[in-house]
C-alpha cells in the first residue's frame, strides 16, 4: 500500500500527522492550544521542523493556515467582541495546565503536584515562626497575567503571621513605556515582547493565540498582572485568610528622566460603561490619560499629564490591535498624539489600593481574572487600601494568594473601564484562621471577599456571586452577558442580612430595619462582567464591644 | 308614557339618574371618582339624599354596590397589588381637579385660575423685600398628601431671598399615635379620621375610594405628606429655584408622657426590596420598628424602642387593610404585640433630612408622590440635609415648592421601603435664579434635582428620569414595572458627564476619565418605583476657584 502510493511508512505517518495538525489548526475549538501544543500532540517534537514540513505540504505556514481557516468565524466573533469568552467556546479540560513550570520554564507539569509541592518556595524551619518578613518582587518569574488557577505553582511560602512586601505592576504600563517601564528591570522582564521573544507569553485564561477571536497573539481573556501566588502553610479549604494591608507605596519611575516621580494610566476603553454612549466625534474611540501621582505631596494627589487617542497598534508578533483588546500591547509613540494641558484645573486626591486580591478558585483550569467572585479577585474597590484587611475563604491547599491590578485612584463604579492604573508595592501581613476556630468571628460565615477598614465593614455583592458554578461550561462568556446592578444589589442585600444575623446576632427583622436606616449601598464597578454593589456597615453602629465604641 | 308606567316625570328622571349612577359606580374606569362626585355628576345635589334613594331602589348602599360590582376585578388587582397604578387604568382628564379649594374647602375650581391666583397667599408689599421670615405650619389646610400637582393652590407666597420655616409631618406617625400624634394639634388635624369625618380625604393621586384596587378608602397612589406648595413670586418656567436648608430640627412629641422626646417609625413594608426574599417565618410579613431620636444627645443618635408585626387593620371607614397598603391607617394598639429590647446594642448616628422636595410637575392632573423625577420629589437621599442646597428647575408659574417625607436617618438604598420616618421642621431660604441669568452657573443646565453640600455636588439619576413623558398614559403603572439600577446608573453617568462638560468646561474625554478615577456612584433608593443612583463629585477635585480650593 505504501509502495503503491509511492510512500514509505514514515512518510505516510508524517503525512497523517500533518493532516491532523492541519485539521486541528483549522478547528476553532482547538484555538486555545498553541501551534506548538498541536504539533507536539501529533508527534512532532520540534516545532521549527514541523513548521517547515507543514509549509512544504500546504504552501502556507501553520499560523497562516489557522488564520485563513478561521477567517469567517473571526469576522463574526469580532462583531461580538467582548471581554469574556465568545459564547459556545468550550475549553477542553486539558487546558487546565498552567503556563509556567516550577522553575519558571514553559514546561507544564501535573497540577496537583505543583500546588502540593511548591518547588520555588523557601523551605521553612521546623519551628513555627512569627512575623518573618519576605520580599516578593514583580518580574516575569513571579507574576501570572490575566488568570487565577489552583494550578499555578506558588512563588513563595509563608507561615501565618508572616509579613510579605509584594510588588505589583500595572498591566497598563506600556501606555507610556518611558515613564512606567524603561529602566525598571522587573517591569521590563514582564513586558518584554519582541518578534523573537515574549517573556510572558501566556496572558489571560484563553488560548495563547487568541487571533481566532479577533485578538492579538498571546491575548486571552483576563488582563491583570498578579504577583504570586503565595502559599500559606497549613491553609486548608474552609479556613479563612486574613490579609492585612499594613502599608502601600507607589512605584517610582526607573527612568532617570523622571527620577523620584510616579505615573499611572487611565484607559477609557471599549469595555467601559460609557463606550456605546459617546456624544462627540469620532465615535467610538478609546482614550488613554496619563496621570502623575504627586509624590512630593506624599502621594496624596494626582493630576493629568496628557491624553491620547488609541490608534491601531501592530504588536511585535505582527498582529494589529485596532482597539485596546488587551493591555500590554506596546504603543508606538510615533502613531499617537499627546494632548497636554488636559484636566488642568483638576487635582485628584489619591486612593491607592489593589484592584485584585484573590485566593485560587476551587475550579480546575485557568479562570479569567476580570470577573470577581467568591474567591475575591478583581474586586476593584478603592477601600482595599492601607489600613484595610481583606478576609478570603481558602479554597485550595495553601490558599494561593495573589495581588495585583494596582490603582492610584478610582471612583465607585470605575466607569470608563479602568482606574488610575499605577504600579504599587504593598506590605501585607497574612494571618491564617483555621476553620475550627472561626466560631463567633465576624468572618465565620464567609463566601465572598469581606473587607474591614478601621471604621467600616465592606461587604461585596456581585451580579452572580458564584458564576463559575452557576453557569458551568458557559460561565466565561455568560458572565459578561448578564451583568446587572439589580442582581448585585440583591446579592449585597442578602450578604448584609446574613452578616448582621450571624456576626452581630440580630434577628432578621432587626437586620432588615438596620440595613434600611443605616447601611449604605454603593456601586463598586460596572465594568468587570460580574458587576458589583457593596454594602458599608459602620462599626460605630454597634455599642456591644464587638467594634469600636460609638461616641456618646 | 309616564302615566302608563305609573311614574311622574320627576320620578322617571330620578330613576334614570339612579340608573346612571348605578352604572358608573359599577364601572371601574370611574373608580377614581368619589361616590359624591358621581351623584353630583348625574344631578343629585345632596349625597345623603342620593344614598337613601339608591338604597331604596337597589337594596344596597352605593358603596356596597360599588364593592360588589368590582369584586372580581378587585381580586385580580389584589393579586397584582403594586405601589403604582394598576396597568390599564386610565385617569380621565377631569381628575386634574385638586381636592382642596383655595379656602381649604372641598370645592374644586378651575386649575389655571388657582395656580395663577393663589388666594391663600399673603399679599406682598409693592417694594421688593429680602429675607422676610415666614412660618408654614403643618396642618390639614397646609399639606397635600401623596401627590404633586400644578393645580394645588399655594399656601404661602414668598419672594426670592425669603426664609421660610416649614413644618413637615411623617405619614407614618399613626404607627404610634401616642408618641407621634397625640396632643399635636397639627398632626391631629392631618390624621383625624373617624367614621364621621376624615380631615384629609384625598390621599394619593388615585381615586379617593381606592377599594376597587384592593386598597382602603381614601388610599390612592402616592403616600407622602407634603407641606406647601409655596409660590415664589416671579418664578417662571425655565427659572431655577435654589432651596437652601439652613436648619432642621426633629419635632417633639406633644404628649406630656413623652415630653421633650422625639420618635420615628421604620416600616419594612411590602414595597421593600427585601419583601419577597424573607428567610424566616411567617412569610411574608411587614414589621414596623419605632425608634427614639436621642434629643439629649443633640439629636445625633437614634435607637430602637420596639417593633411590631403588622396585623390587619380596619380603618374608621370600615375597610380592612391586611397590609400597609397606605401609611396613615390608624393602628389598633390592641391588635399588635410590641417587642421591646430590639436592636439593643445598636445606636444609629442620625442623618436628618427631607425625603421629598419638589416643585410642581408641568403635567396636568395629580402626580403620584412616590416616583422621583425631573421635578425632584421623593429623592430619598440623606444628603438633602442641613447645610445642603437643592436646585430645581421651575416648571410652572411660582414654582410651587413642597417639602415632606421627613427622615431622621436613612441608608443609601432605603432597602426595606422606609427610613426612620420622623416629623421634622426645617428652615429654608428660597432663592430664585431667572432663566436669563443662569449662564455659567453650575445649575444652568438642569433637568433633575441637583444637590450641593459644603463638600460635594450630588447628581441624581433615575431609571426613567422623565417617566411621565416617556410612558405617557401608562406612566403611573409602568414606572413600577421597569425599576432598574442599571438604567439609573446610565442616567447618572449621562448627567455627570453633562455637568462636568457644562458646569466645569471639561471635554468629553476629560469628563469620562475624571468620572472613572474620582466620582463615586451610589445607590440612592431601590423602593420608589423610579430607582435612583447618585453621583458624588467632590468639590476638592477642582482648583480653578469655582469651588473650595483643594489642599496643597
Amino acid at each position: 500500500m505504501f509502495e503503491a502510493s509511492g510512500q514509505t511508512f514514515s512518510a505516510h505517518l508524517r503525512q497523517r500527522r500533518l493532516e491532523r495538525c492541519h485539521a486541528d489548526l483549522g478547528n476553532r475549538l482547538y484555538g486555545h492550544l498553541s501551534i506548538s501544543d498541536i504539533c507536539y500532540r501529533w508527534g512532532f517534537n520540534d516545532s521549527a521542523h514541523f513548521s517547515r514540513a507543514f509549509r512544504e505540504q500546504y504552501e502556507v505556514s501553520p499560523r497562516q493556515h489557522r488564520q485563513q481557516a478561521n477567517e469567517a468565524s473571526q469576522q463574526t466573533l469580532r462583531r461580538t467582541l467582548q471581554r469574556g469568552w465568545p459564547t459556545g467556546y468550550h475549553e477542553p479540560a486539558d487546558d487546565a495546565a498552567p503556563p509556567r513550570g516550577p522553575d519558571g520554564s514553559d514546561a507544564p507539569g501535573p497540577v496537583a503536584a505543583r500546588a502540593a509541592a511548591p518547588l520555588s518556595a523557601p523551605v521553612p524551619p521546623p519551628e513555627r515562626r512569627a512575623g518573618r518578613h519576605h520580599h516578593l518582587p514583580a518580574n516575569d518569574k513571579t507574576i501570572h497575567w490575566g488568570y487565577f488557577s489552583r494550578a499555578i505553582p506558588p512563588v513563595l511560602t509563608v507561615d501565618s503571621g508572616d509579613i510579605v512586601t509584594i510588588e505589583t505592576l500595572t498591566q497598563h504600563a506600556y501606555d507610556d513605556h518611558d515613564r512606567m517601564i524603561k529602566g525598571d528591570s522587573g517591569a521590563e522582564s514582564v513586558f518584554h515582547w519582541t518578534a523573537e521573544r515574549k517573556n510572558v507569553d501566556r496572558r489571560g485564561a484563553g488560548p495563547v493565540d487568541a487571533s481566532i477571536f479577533g485578538r492579538g497573539s498571546g491575548e486571552g481573556f483576563g488582563v491583570h498582572i498578579c504577583t504570586g501566588p503565595v502559599y500559606v502553610r497549613d491553609a486548608k479549604p474552609g479556613d479563612v485568610l486574613e490579609v492585612r494591608i499594613l502599608d502601600l507605596l507607589p512605584r517610582l519611575s526607573a527612568n532617570a528622566k523622571y527620577e523620584g516621580r510616579t505615573f499611572g494610566s487611565n484607559a477609557a476603553a471599549w469595555w467601559g460603561f460609557h463606550y456605546d454612549e459617546l456624544l462627540t466625534e469620532p465615535k467610538p474611540r478609546e482614550v488613554v490619560t496619563i496621570y502623575e501621582i504627586d509624590c512630593n505631596q506624599g502621594g496624596g494627589c494626582a493630576h493629568a499629564v496628557y491624553n491620547f487617542r488609541w490608534t491601531p497598534q501592530r504588536d511585535p508578533s505582527g498582529v494589529l490591535h485596532p482597539t485596546i483588546d488587551y493591555p500590554g500591547v506596546p504603543v508606538d509613540r510615533a502613531s499617537i498624539v499627546e494632548n497636554h494641558g488636559v484636566l488642568k484645573n483638576v487635582r485628584i486626591p489619591t486612593r491607592p489600593h489593589f484592584g485584585v486580591i484573590a485566593v485560587a478558585p476551587v475550579e480546575t483550569g485557568l479562570v479569567d481574572s476580570v470577573p470577581p467572585a467568591y474567591f475575591g479577585g478583581n474586586i476593584d474597590n478603592w477601600r482595599v487600601a492601607k489600613g484595610a484587611t481583606v478576609y478570603l475563604r481558602v479554597g485550595v491547599d495553601g490558599g494561593l494568594l495573589s495581588v495585583g491590578d494596582p490603582h492610584a485612584s478610582q471612583g465607585d463604579s470605575e466607569l470608563c473601564g479602568t482606574a488610575i492604573e499605577c504600579s504599587l508595592t504593598g506590605v501585607f501581613q497574612i494571618v491564617l484562621h483555621k476553620a475550627e476556630d472561626l466560631k463567633d468571628e465576624p468572618y465565620a460565615d464567609l463566601n465572598y471577599p469581606l473587607v474591614e477598614t478601621p471604621e467600616e465593614w465592606v461587604l461585596h455583592g456581585f451580579s452572580h456571586p458564584d458564576y463559575l458554578r452557576e453557569f458551568g461550561d458557559k460561565a466565561r462568556s455568560a458572565i459578561y452577558e448578564k451583568s446587572s446592578l439589580d442582581l448585585a444589589m440583591r446579592d449585597a442585600f442578602r450578604k448584609t442580612r446574613r452578616f448582621l444575623m450571624t456576626a452581630k446576632g440580630l434577628s432578621e427583622d432587626e437586620a432588615i430595619s438596620l440595613m434600611s436606616v443605616a447601611v449604605d449601598f454603593g456601586v463598586t464597578q460596572v465594568v468587570d462582567g460580574n458587576w458589583g454593589v457593596h454594602a458599608i456597615i459602620r462599626k460605630s453602629l454597634f455599642t456591644d464591644g464587638t467594634a469600636a465604641p460609638a461616641s456618646g
